[in-house]
């Protein structure tokens, strides 16, 4: 799995690419002068943990022939102010689904993912608390 | 910090945002029908690697009234085969310079960022074992 950065202009911005040629903008986002262009390093962990998860869940389910009607995820991070390096310390997630699914099976298929299988949440998972709740048509599940 | 992922079909093609509304498309890269039309969770992780430290690298620099010319960067990841979860246990980190910069400055800047100041590599350490290289100019500077 590889990965190519190029440099678009004189100050921070880049532009990082996939083999298949998928580009993402990365840019600084604590730069001083001129607009935030791109998507800052840590957020991309973000993104990855939400794709990661997302990813697995679908798939858990689908293996018990559930299919979400949908799935939103909010990943946020929380850094110490002000330290170099600055790692995330806690992340919360809130996964949201939609579809004709049990709690009991919806709870399960995030637990697994969170636990068992999401490569970035275990990649994470050493530097930082990871915390989630699971809210299914509306209504959040409770977790014992 | 904080992401939030949106399901854009009925199969893994995922849109992850930040708050500026700056977007990533992310998708299975092992699914077995369709195209793959985003980026994976994990690629994600190595474009986040790629960024932070050429953030640091030009910050560094410039801090010593060095602008480069250029700065590209290749990362490549990898992962056992076949295992669940698959977290990567080496990323080569391929760094190239251009610029009036001398070989001592240019891996300076390079082992600080990775060493000391950047937050993805901190963050991937625990699990990967990170090496780089860096060529200036077209010529692979020694490490010791």
């Amino acid at each position: 799995m590889k990965v190519q950065l190029e440099r678009l202009d004189q100050d921070f911005l880049f532009e990082v690419a996939n083999t298949n040629g998928h580009r993402v903008l990365l840019d600084n986002k604590s730069k001083t002068t001129g607009a935030v262009k791109g998507i800052s390093p840590m957020e991309l962990l973000l993104m990855g943990l939400a794709g990661c998860s997302s990813i697995d869940i679908v798939a858990i389910l689908r293996k018990q022939k559930i299919e979400l009607d949908d799935i939103q995820v909010d990943v946020e991070g929380f850094r110490p102010e002000g330290a170099v390096p600055a790692l995330f310390q806690t992340i919360e997630v809130a996964v949201r689904l939609e579809g004709n699914c049990s709690p009991e099976k919806a709870l399960r298929a995030v637990k697994l993912s969170f636990d068992k299988y999401c490569s970035v949440s275990k990649t994470l998972e050493p530097t930082a608390q990871i915390k989630y709740t699971v809210e299914l048509n509306g209504a959040i599940i409770p977790q014992n």
